[in-house]
C-alpha cells in the first residue's frame, strides 16, 4: 500500500530514507496565490534540525531545503509544489554493524517481517528525517491557515517529568498564541516555562550520563478557527489529527482537551457550558472539549498532546538477537538524541497544520447556500 | 466532504439519524466466500443494545439488523453487503424541547454552525445509534479475522475510576483471548475482573442517584496477528487504529501499549528486548509497544486503549443558552446511559477489526515474491 | 477492492443485486439546504424504468424510491442519503438455467473467476438494475446543479445506425438545453429527432424480429458550468467523466467535443478560436474541445458520447461452453431489452452530473483569494 | 483539489514545470524485491524524448532520470521511489510572447480562469514535458507486470489518416506481443506496418510543410493478464483505463475491444462466444469485448485505443484574443511537434501498465480462500 501520501484534498507525498541522496516532499492541493519561497519554509525546518543545543544529536545536518516547482514569481500557482532537503553526511559505515542485528524499540524487525529485507543505512525510511517532508508541507499549510486567520503552535508539555506550569498556556479557549511562541521559542527543550525548561534540561544530562534517554509530551494548540470544521462520524477533525499525530514515529498516545482525564470525572464537570460573549457571539466557558464537539471544530481552541516515547537508541547495554537468532548484548553509540521531543514539537505542529487545512477546505461545501454565493463571487 | 465512508480497501458507509427511518450501512471490499447470517452479526449488535442492565438507558430497542445484498447462498459474493436496522422507537416529541437550545456536551451547536440547521430528534447524526452501522460493518471484519487466526476483544479497563486488575488481562504478549472474553461477558459493565465490576458498579448507582455520569477506559487486544502489517510513514497501524477509535462519538483520548505512560519513562526501561522463543520464532520479552514497531505489527498482541467521556446528557441542573442568545437552566431529562463505555466496548472493537482486516489486506502487495506466489495459486 | 464507491466529495455506494431484496445507494457529501424528496428522486428513475414502450423489456418494475435518511424538514442536512428501491418481482426461477453456463457478452465467467462463484439470478450485482443506484445519486447531483444554473441532459444519439440530425442538438457552444430535452422525452426512444426516431424504431423491430439486439451512441451536454472546473494532470474533468461513463455496463467506448474525429483532423481545423462575445465576455467560435481545455472546463458546453453495446441477452442461437466445459447452444429467452441505449440515457446524464457536481466541489479551494473571501462570507 | 496524485495503492505523484527546475514523480506502493536501475527507466522515457526524428521538436533534451530513493542493493525497498529529470535546455525568453494571449486549443485560459494567474512558461504544467512522470512511473508498474507475466504494448495505429494494416496486430486474442513490440520499434513514428509508415511519413512531411499538424489514433494491447482483475461497479478495468488514458493532454476519446463500433453492430456480431482450448482452459473465440467482461479481465488481450488530437501549437496564422481582450493574429513558432501520436505511445503505455498494476494488486483480496493460502505461504 501506499503509506506515503497524507491528506485528502491538501495532499503531500514525501519520500528518502536517512542515508539516500536526499529526503523529499510533493504538495499537491495548495490553493494558488500564495506568497511562498526557501526561507519561508527554511524557518520551519530549522526548529528540527539537529545539532543546535547538547540536548540533540551533534550530528551536523544542514537540511537546506530548495523548491523545485509549483512556484512563479513568488507565488503558488496551484500546481505541485516539490521541495527537497539533499543528505549531505551520509556517514553509511557508522550503520553498517546495525545491519545484522534487531534494534530494541526500532523498526528493523517489522520492516525485515514485511518486505524480506530493509536498508539498514540510519534506519531508512523508518529514520527520523522522514520528518523532514512532514514539516516542509506543514510550513506550506500553517502559512495558508495565517492567511485565514488560524494559528498553530506546538510546544514540549512535559520532559523526563518535568511538567510545565499552566499559566504559561493561558486558558486556552479563544486567546492567540503569540506570548507561548515567543516563550517557547527561547527555550533549547522548546518548553515556554524557563523554570520547568531548566530543570529538565537538568534531569536530560544526568540521564545522558546514564547512557540513557527520556520521553515526554508535546502540546499543541489552535486558534482563530471558525466552528463548523471537521465531518461527522468518521471524518472528524479529532479523528483526523489523532491519525495524523500517532502517524509519527514515536508517538504513543494522543488526546484531545481534558483527554484521558476524562475517564474519572463527571459529565457536570467534564461538560462546557455555552454563554454569550461581550461581542454576542456564543462561546464555551470552558474547554474540556478542546476545542472539539462531536468531531467539529466550536471556534475555541484546539488543543491535543501527543505521548512521545523515550528514544530507543541508547548506549547502555541492552539484549536483543542477531538476524540469525543468537542473543547478543547491544551498546548503541552514535549521534543519537537523549530526548525526541524537543525536535518533534514541529513535526507535531506542521502535521496538525496539515490536517486543519484540509478538513478547513472541505468544509467549503457543507452548505448550498455558501456555494451558490461562492460561485456568484 | 462525504464524513461517511470508512477504509482504503476493505469500506463501509454508515448512514441514518437516531430517529429517522433507520440506521444502516454498506460494506463494500468484504472478501467472497465468508459464512454469514444475520444471526452472526445480530450477536454483535446485541452487545450495544440498551436497556439489557440498570445502567444502560431503559429504551426498548430491539435492534434487529437485516441483510439487504451481498450474499448467495449463506455465502459472501464479494459485491457490497447492505445492513438495516429500522428504528421502532421513534418518539420525536421527547426531543421537541431541545430544538431551541445547544445542550453543553453535545455537537448541537456545531452541527448548526456547520450546517445552518441541524435534525435535532436525538441527536440526528451524532447520535450514539450512529454507532449501528460500525458494529454491524465490525462484525463482518472479525468473522473475516477470525478466518485467518486473529482475534479481537475490548472490554471496559476502568469505569468510574475503578480499574481492573491487571491480572485479567494476562500479560498482553502472545496468548489468545478466550478467557478475557469469557470473564468480560459475565459483567453487566463488561468488565472481566468481577470484584472491579462490582465496585464500579456501585459507585454508578450513587453517580445516577446524583443526576450525573461518569467516564472510564475501553482498552482492546488484538491476538494472532502475522508480524508486517500497516504501512511506514503515514498508513501505520497505530495511525489508523487511532483515527478509527478516535472517531467513536465520545472518545477523547488514545494510546498504544504503555501509551502516556512513555512520556515518563526512559529508554532502558521502554525498550522491548528481542528474544528467540521455544519453538524458534523470535519474539518480545515485554510489550512497551503494544505489538507496534515503527507502525507496523511485530506478532505480539496489539493494545489499545480509550479514554471515553462521561455521558453528556444529564439531568442535573446545568447552564446554556438558547439558540437565540439567551441565558438559561435545563435538566435533560430522558432515556440516558449513565455511562457509556459498555456499550462502546463493542463499537471500539468493531473500528479496531475493521481497521485491522483492511491494513491487513493491503500488506498482500508488499512483496513481489509472494505477489509472484499469490498469482501461481 | 471496494469497487461500489464512486467520488471524492461527493461520494455515492450503491450495493444490491437484480433478484435479492432490493437495489439503493448511500449518498455521501450532499451539501445541506437541498429541497429534496421522493418525487424529484421518482422523476429521474421513471426515465430508465422498464416496460413503458414496446422497444423496452416488458417486466413490470414498479422501481419506487423511499429515501430512508439524510432528509430533515424537506431538506438534505449534509448527512448522508440513503435511498432504496426494494425488488418486488423476483422471478428467480427464470434465471436458474443459466447457473449453468456462460453467457456471451456477459460477465457470467469473470464473475466465476473472480470470486470463486457467482449470483447468478439475472445477473446479480452484474445486471443493469445496478444503475438504480446511480440514477437516484445523479437525481440528487442534478438538483443541486441546477441551483448553481448547471444543466445536464443525455439523449439517444445514435439507434440501429440511425443518427439523429445535428440541427436538434444546436451548435453545443453555451446555449440552454431546454428544447433539446423536450424534444428528446417526446421519444420512445429519447431521440430528440422524430424522423430518425421514427426510423429507428422500425430497424429496432425487425432486429426484434431476428432475435437480435442492437446498440447505439448516447451524447450528453452539460450546459452554464463555469470556467476552471477540472484539476490538472490527472483528475482532468473529461478524465474522470471518461471514467464515470465507461463505468456503465454496456459503455465500450467514450469521446469528448469532436472526439475520435480528432484523429483525421489537422490543428488548424481543429483548434477552437477565442473572441469576445457581445457581452465582453471570452467565448469560444467553435468547440471541438467539447468545453475542456487541458482537462478544465473552459464555460462553452461540455458535449460527450458513449458507445453503447447491443444487448448481449439475445434469444437467437449462440455457441458457449457449459461450467463443466462442454459446448453447447444456448437461446436466452427472456424479458430483455432489445436496445439498451434508451434505458442508459438518463445512467449516462447522472453519472456525468455525479462527476462535475464532485469536481465542482473541489475547485473550490483552487484560489486563495477566493478561499479568504469565502470564509469571510 | 490535488490532482496530481493517480491510483489507488499503486500511486504516483508527479510535479514539474516545462520550464521550472525539473520534473518528477514519487512512486508509492511498490512491492519490495523489484531489481531496478536508472537505465531500465531510461530506456522508456527515451522512447518519449523529442528529437530523434525529423517529425518530433528539435529542441535537444536530454531527459536523463535520476533516482533519488527507494532502492537499495539493487532492488526496490518498498518504500517511495522518487524520480526526476532535470530540465536543462530553459529558453523562458521563448515563450514570454505568449504570456500576453491565449492560444487556441491550449489551456491558457482556463488555467488563468481557475487560479487567477498562470507559468505560461512553455505551458507550465500543462505541457507535455508533465508525461515524464507519467512515462518513469510506467516503466516500474511495466517491470512490475513482466515479472508477472503481463506485458504492455502500444503504438501508433493511425496518422494522418493513414491505418495500419490488421495483419500486424495479429488477432488480438491470447498471444504474445514480441513481434508486434519489434515491428513498432522500427518505425521513427512507433507504427508497426512499414508501408503505412512510411505512407505517414510523406503525409506528415506535407503537413509540416503547410505550418500545420496531425491527428491519429494510438493502439495498446495488454498480454498474459489472468481473468479476474477489475472490480464490478465503478472500479471497472475499463472504467479506469478509460480516466487513465483520458487523462493524457492531447487525448479526445478512448475505446476498448470494438469501441464505437459496437454501436452499428448487433448483439449476435458483437459477441464473443465461449469455448474450450486445445489446453482445455475456457477461451473466447473472438474479441469484441477487448479482454474485459463486466469491468473485469476474461484473460483474452486487453485492446485498448485513444484518439489524439493533432498539436495545437502551429505556425500558421490563427485568429485569437489577447489577455486584455483585444482580437489579435497568431502565428506561434517554435519548437513543436507537428504531430503527438509517437511520442504518446509511451505515455498511453505508461498510464495502461499503472493502472492495471493498480488494480491486479486489488484484486488479490477478492476470495477469502485465496487470502487464506496467502496468509499461510
Amino acid at each position: 500500500m501506499a503509506g506515503s501520501v497524507f491528506g485528502q484534498v491538501f495532499k503531500m507525498a514525501t519520500w528518502g530514507e536517512s542515508h539516500g541522496k536526499g529526503i523529499g516532499v510533493v504538495v499537491d492541493g495548495c490553493p494558488a496565490g500564495l506568497a511562498l519561497d526557501e526561507e519561508k519554509i527554511q524557518s520551519y525546518l530549522d526548529r528540527r534540525k539537529p545539532g543546535q543545543t547538547k540536548y540533540s544529536t551533534p550530528r551536523k545536518e544542514d537540511d537546506a531545503v530548495e523548491i523545485l516547482s509549483g512556484i512563479f514569481d513568488g507565488r503558488t500557482t496551484g500546481t505541485p509544489i516539490s521541495m527537497v532537503v539533499y543528505n549531505k553526511t551520509q556517514r553509511s559505515k557508522d550503520y553498517s554493524e546495525i545491519a545484522g542485528y534487531y534494534r530494541p524499540g526500532h523498526a528493523d524487525y517489522t520492516f525485515d517481517m514485511k518486505y524480506g529485507f530493509r536498508d539498514y543505512r540510519g534506519g531508512g525510511r523508518s529514520s527520523g528525517r522522514e520528518t523532514i517532508g512532514r514539516v516542509a508541507a506543514g510550513a506550506i499549510a500553517e502559512e495558508v491557515l495565517k492567511e485565514l486567520g488560524i494559528e498553530v503552535c506546538a510546544y514540549s508539555k512535559s520532559i523526563c517529568g518535568i511538567t510545565i506550569d499552566k499559566s504559561y498556556t493561558g486558558n486556552c479557549l479563544y486567546e492567540g498564541l503569540e506570548i507561548l511562541r515567543n516563550n517557547m521559542m527561547k527555550s533549547p527543550l522548546y518548553m515556554p516555562d524557563p523554570v520547568a525548561s531548566q530543570k529538565a534540561e537538568e534531569l536530560l544530562s544526568q540521564r545522558m550520563h546514564e547512557k540513557d534517554s527520556a520521553g515526554g509530551i508535546i502540546e499543541c494548540i489552535v486558534s482563530g478557527i471558525p466552528a463548523g470544521i471537521g465531518e461527522p462520524v468518521f471524518e472528524k477533525l479529532d479523528a483526523n489529527i489523532a491519525k495524523a499525530v500517532m502517524s509519527i514515529g514515536a508517538v504513543k498516545g494522543v488526546e484531545i482537551g481534558k483527554g484521558f482525564e476524562v475517564a474519572y470525572s463527571s459529565g457536570s464537570a467534564n461538560n462546557d457550558n455555552f454563554c454569550v460573549s461581550n461581542n454576542a457571539s456564543i462561546v464555551k466557558k470552558t474547554n474540556s472539549a478542546g476545542g472539539i464537539l462531536g468531531g467539529i471544530s466550536d471556534s475555541s481552541n484546539i488543543v491535543i498532546r501527543a505521548a512521545v516515547k523515550p528514544t530507543p537508541s541508547i548506549a547502555k547495554l541492552q539484549h536483543t538477537i542477531s538476524k540469525d537468532g543468537n542473543d547478543i548484548n547491544v551498546e548503541i553509540n552514535g549521534r543519537h538524541d537523549p530526548v525526541i521531543v524537543p525536535r518533534a514539537v514541529v513535526v507535531v505542529e506542521a502535521m496538525i497544520a496539515v490536517t486543519v487545512l484540509d478538513l478547513l477546505m472541505m468544509s467549503m461545501f457543507s452548505r448550498l447556500d455558501l456555494m451558490k454565493k461562492f460561485f456568484s463571487l
